[in-house]
């Protein structure tokens, strides 16, 4: 079994079971984000973290070791460019991309914001005019910096 | 000239005058974030705002027409796949896009995140390890919802 | 099984079984495109339209819940740039698609319309030349607005 | 000059002059989507409606044959999945067209929407939660006809 | 069973038995390239021809509503574009196009040479160089119109 | 000057001038897809021909060396899928191009049609349900015939 | 079975059983190309040929009428450019090959070599600084010939 | 100046001039396709060949240090896939290269042939059956080695 | 089976067992960078080693001859595009890549690094500011030489 | 003037006058690997740097805040796919980047090899069987690690 097959099994039987993603971060207390990532292949998961998510899901604990192991991550990009809920995050990037660029070079210097030292939220807010998804990528600045090992 | 020509204009003017966009943004009033995707030519300024800008950048108000109206938005692809400032941004989206679609069916129902009633925020927030950039995506939520005019 | 899955199983049974569109539309009371679209795995479908569904093609109930989730959504380009008949509604698109984008900036301001508060409709009327497909895509609205949750 | 060309200057001075779309359609009694998209390089415009249209956006009538001229149609891709505006009408597409074909089949056999017999309308229509943008797409449903000359 | 996966049965039946084409399209009385089409998936086949065709393959009539449903069309354009036989109509369509649609444009005026009231025959001919293949390609001219429904 | 900017300049003039094809090729005794392909860049034009053809556009003969060269033929895929007078032509390769192979094996062997000992013509031929577009491929067929020079 | 799963069946018992390409090219009396681009099903194989290389490799007489059928020509661009030794073939193409346009031009004339009437061979030659991998590509010139059936 | 300007200088006034490749490659008595292939940009020439080669074009001498730097080198692709004479190398290479890599590993080992240490030959070769264009690569075996350099 | 059968039984064994790369590597003694490539499906694996490599696994040694044929080697650009760890490789070429060309011409002359000739080595080096991954491609240079084989 | 516009410039300039990259390098006091990348467009220079190099390359120090500015990076992926010298890199890419994705796992853990705190060295090494390129990429080891500002 590949993790793409583990990860399109815990998918079917999540929905089977009727549990929420929230329950199951809540069951490991892990952030939502993390562990929704987590259990669509995005991250490996820890031994003990995977064993209690295997036994809500009612799946083998063998499945384990391939849950731990460091996945090959990423998104196809048809499906980024295809599904509306996706693909408005993506609008968001290619209208803003470019001024976010010159806003982190303009507040810290030539950089990146790290996908890696990385984390994501996601809340709902109300306003007058109707509820806000609110979503924060808070990456560490890291900047260009030539250094080598000796 | 096209709106491309006038973008290629102000992105040298800048440089040339040492204008930070922060400085651009103050003397309009508007949002950072805003204010430079609208001189990168993602959004129609205003007359007046236009104005302003334009005599800031020692331009000719004889543009004005042309950053009033409505661009045609958006980047590049290969922009996106190529500076690595950007890139962060979207595997940021690759990596965490489909949780994030999930729990935004899971708290809000089945719907999207708008970008057109949506706003963008970057801050410089300090932290024990190292500052970091916090970007704020906030959208109405927009459930999907069979309507017809009459 | 995924969503995948049982759509190709919906899709097969209902040739087999020689039902229309219609009359499954009808059997829910919901409109046809609708009903058809989501049957082809573009929305999720409440549990009671899924079992009325599901009985009139004869499979098992136990699909609804995989019906009841939202799928993740689109149509690989390969086939809209393929099949004549999806194929003119995209070469509609190309050769229009950029005059709709001016009037809609004419007639409404800077924005779009929705393809979520959005219905679609396909009638079939007489002409003297020839009967007309006449398709109306119906969406709300929405004006490019910078708001915040705060 | 290339009726590219032509239609860049078309645009520039549209803008400049601050001419409505509606009143150029008004100025040749065309209907309002077919004179934008000509203008924008989709159709040939006959002789007496180009002179009219040249002579009020103050361009020479030596562009008159090139106006004339039918032209090679069509949108770049990228355009079409990067502007907003314009990939809001893709995304509908994209979920609602698999649905449409087969609706076409069930209401009028095996055929297409012709997009050469074909008009396209816009219309703002009220609503109590707001305005919505109306697009009807009106094509002759032509038969797959296996027909020879002999 | 999907159209695809009746398309490769047959196909493979067709082989093993050693069947022609033109056996195929006789026994039903129909043109032989729109039988062969018809055979690779790209038309519905009317009942009758469907079980007169099924009969010869020796395979179920039970398959007859899968090949008289209206499929998707089309060719993979990795397929166009890698077997050497069918590259050549490419070819020809890549060093002859633009000049056939002047000419149509010339000959006709705006509009196309439908491929929908359109037949397609394949014949031998004989030359002191050698045999020719003389394909020819018979459409409807269809001029562009704006009609509309009321 | 490059071929290219040869061919725009040509294309110019003879609208411009208002010269039909047809009257090209008549100038100088040769089939009008010949001509057309060839003054639209496809094919090398001889010295005295390519003179007449000069003379007739109003332009230099000096060109005519540019004219003579062979060129990089072909058509950009993009241009070949956006402008529907072009992409039916396409289509109908998409939809009839496998049966096409097919029928060539079927009826000659395994080879193909040539692309180079070859010619298209096309004609406006009268039907009761409207002309029709009739264009004729006619090419030499090669087997595959593993053949060395020694 | 289709003609590629016979491929991956042919390919995987040839390692198998260890035997070289050289020893079934010798089997039937073929060039050595040849005989291995057909096992990788690029030709079809006559019949006594397909009994003799299907006797060597344990295969059933059964699979000949497949391996007999002209096949889908052709191989995956990823392929091309993923594999190191294929890959510097199309290197070799993408450094030479529009000098080796222009000589076959200067050389024959206007046309094309052949890759149907048409050959390769490979062969091992010493030198000096090392062996040398000696590949020709032996075709017919064909020139551009303006050729009608009648 | 780029190299890519002066390409196309030299491209067109070897045209103007009438000058043949071979005429060039003898003038500095180097082989054809290296003289060819270098003028068209992808070979850097010594001083004192590109400084004939630029007096027999008419060129000034000024420009020989960038004909002496290393180019970017290759060919795109679009022009690889459209071009029926450079077209039909890579379809030999599509239909023949996965044989050749299986030869050139069984009768060199694991490696490949060199596309750098290598040179390639065109010729032209009588043939009863018509002149054959025989086109020779001529590569160093590389076999797959795992050295450092410490 | 195919190579990439096996290799994806190898992947999940090797995660079911937990054994280290190292380990694999230790176990044939061959360098680590060059095992996990060639269990990876990257290269060819000796009889021996692969009998000791297939018993430490727990995998039958018939797999052997399967892991001794040169395989298709390369890796999906999707994969090397979306997974983060493998992009950030990717990324150091896309900026450094045409700096290191032009000082491999500076320092070496006309030629390149070889991938063939060629060892990887990855190490993990201590820095104040944290680890360093440390990774060194060491090629053999290949000039570029115009060689024939007679 | 764009960056492009200066990079085309410093490009030109440096081989008219003849000056190595090494000497560049030296004026400023900096790796040569980053002042190549540097002035090829990937990096800023700072101002006292970009006055020294203007000077040697005999340019007007007005370019200097062009130089200073955060350029976009990358490169184009036409050029990585076509270029030799480039392409072996990416080659290497391909076969070993999926194993150094591993053993970097194995070795530090779940994370990537920083490309921003990082530096790039080439060496040439002498070596009995031919001089060696040997490049040293050199990246800090970023730990996948869920941080927040707050």
């Amino acid at each position: 079994m590949t993790r793409d097959d583990v990860t399109r099994t815990i998918t079917a039987r999540r929905i089977e079971l009727g549990l929420t993603w929230q329950s199951l971060a809540d069951a490991i207390d892990r952030p939502v984000v993390w562990t929704t990532a987590a259990l669509l292949g995005q991250h490996p998961i820890p031994r003990p973290e995977a064993e209690v998510l295997l036994e809500k899901l009612g799946l083998s604990s063998d499945l384990a070791p391939i849950l731990g192991a460091v996945p090959v991550r990423g998104t196809d990009r048809d499906v980024v460019s295809q599904d509306p809920t996706i693909y408005r995050l993506y609008e968001a990037l290619a209208v803003y991309g470019p001024a976010l660029k010159e806003l982190i070079h303009e507040q810290f210097g030539d950089g990146i914001m790290s996908a890696i030292n990385f984390s994501v939220d996601i809340a709902k807010k109300p306003h007058p005019s109707g509820d806000r998804v609110v979503i924060t990528l808070d990456g560490k600045f890291l900047a260009y910096d030539w250094v080598s090992a000796d």
